[in-house]
């Protein structure tokens, strides 16, 4: 087929010409929801997409990376392929699936030299292996621009299949792991500090697959998400989703070792790094109150940090006293 | 997370640097098979991937689209879309899976209307709709030109499962329907010339899906590959994959309607047109030969073109005459 780089998008007459840049990407989703969302089952609006399938539920998620928007200093082309597959592994884990395999589709500008490409792939296989899972298919076109999108396939039985929605008032909220080391690694890069496990965080973070399966199996979680858009937005998204509000208790949240130190050398606000940063891959939950000490036993790295309540308010508790939770994250247009 | 532009994929010295546009898209292909092979039972070389999953195989195929490679002129927001969907949708119905669902990530620019991005997905939408299935998920990202990744789930019985290797000397070549449409589409438009049908076979393909399922539950069908990288490469994937070759009869290849009077107008060889291009949707198949009239009865678009040879050269019969068969196909890179 012949090529041609003209094509108008731009020719709508009569129209106020509404651009992505002036919606946030989160508006631009919403809206394709709304399209979307009459014709599927388990759809748009979680993690990942679900579909009935046998006796549970393929679970799939799709996401990209371009150069240009993910990729902080410093990230090698291994680091860019991990990336593009822990991305849609994590979105499966906050489903409670078990990781069938992963897709990898690259646009790849044409001067790109063969060796990088052989690395994004490298970094993408280890990822893969590390939960258990590998590559199985893929494709490769000429772009303007490295874009990698991952596909991640995923199966859990119809009883596990965590979703946003489900917390109830009383339920407890908890956290995989420690907060802030993406946040941290990011201004360790930017201040020339030496933060090996921040910028292993935020380049080469851990999809909580495992603990993800453990959360389905043990039958007492209630909700479930990633936080890679931030603390304070993640937990907004799981009050929308549910229907119900949360009390967090700062002191309970778990600080990544080194972070409250590089918020101080830097001079930032340590909350900022916690709860607004994102780039984080652990999993937030509800519990209910009654499976908390099970499944704790069975998931040791896990944190209660907070208690769902029925008023739909977002806060955060610090040193006695009641501050608003912001509903802020990561927006890519806007 | 912060935005950084600056990543440096070219600083590794002491290399001499091959880049993509040194080897051609399927060299880079080849290698990344051979990097991903061992691992998967049906994984990178057919269509799609398919993973053993309960009594058959999940399929799945993911490909992608920027609008620089893969827009010809004219081509509308519209049939983006439908092409992200529709050339997923064919590559799981060249392996004779039964769609379940269609994910749909996006890169795209900042100034991008937001209508033109909700008139993408209706042509996705629109798509799935006519193979039977709808959009399940998807992602959006800023990226510099505009990337759409399809990503096609499918479902397909164990013994049902088509791929591109197993013909056997003696079995016939067939294909679904009339070959030139799109090529005709594209020298319609370059010369403005009228050609609704061409045009639509170029921009609006319909992936043959329900033709790959009945060729899949017929049981007599022993390869097959959907056309898109035109009518002879892919026979000469059919003959790689099954160590076999194929006579080819000119006279038996089905036209499309108005392709031959193109072609004269605008003084271009039909074997060009109908060999060489690519661009196609419709499947390419080997079958027992006991079986043909039986799926012929079922699947009445059929026509045979051909037979399967033991002598691995491919050659085409023309006029009582025998000439190669060139591998020439389409190329991203290089």
């Amino acid at each position: 087929m012949h090529h041609s780089k003209t094509i108008s998008l731009e020719d709508s007459p009569g129209f106020r010409m509404v651009r992505l840049e002036d919606m946030g990407e989160k508006e631009v989703v919403s809206r394709i929801i709304s399209k979307l969302g009459s014709e599927v089952a388990v759809g748009p609006g979680d993690d990942a997409a679900a579909i009935e399938f046998d006796d549970g539920y393929l679970v799939v998620s799709t996401d990209l990376i371009t150069v240009g928007s993910h990729s902080p200093r410093g990230m090698t082309a291994r680091q860019m392929g991990w990336m593009a597959a822990a991305v849609n592994l994590s979105d499966i884990a906050a489903m409670g699936a078990r990781p069938l395999g992963m897709l990898m589709a690259m646009a790849l500008p044409r001067n790109l030299e063969v060796e990088r490409v052989m690395e994004m792939l490298e970094g993408a296989r280890e990822c893969c292996h590390q939960a258990g899972t590998s590559i199985i298919g893929g494709d490769t076109k000429e772009g303007d621009e490295i874009v990698l999108t991952g596909t991640a396939l995923g199966f859990v039985e119809r009883e596990g299949l965590l979703r946003r929605s489900g917390a109830r008032t009383g339920d407890i909220l908890g956290v995989t792991g420690p907060m802030g080391l993406p946040a941290a690694g990011l201004l360790s890069i930017e201040w020339g500090m030496e933060m090996p496990s921040g910028r292993k965080a935020l380049m080469e973070p851990t999809p909580m697959v495992r603990e993800g399966r453990a959360l389905s199996i043990s039958g007492g979680v209630t909700s479930c998400i990633d936080i890679s858009d931030g603390l304070a937005h993640s937990i907004h998204l799981l009050s929308q989703a549910g229907g119900v509000g949360f009390q967090v208790d700062w002191h309970s949240i778990p600080v990544g070792e080194g972070v409250t130190d590089v918020a101080k050398k830097t001079e930032k606000d340590l909350e900022d790094l916690i709860l607004y940063f994102g780039g984080e891959y652990e999993l937030l939950f509800t519990m209910d109150p009654g499976a908390v000490d099970s499944i704790r036993e069975k998931i040791p790295c896990i944190t209660p940090i907070g208690i769902v309540t029925e008023d739909r308010e977002n806060i955060i508790r610090k040193d006695g006293e009641i501050f608003p939770l912001r509903n802020e994250g990561w927006e890519h247009f806007g």
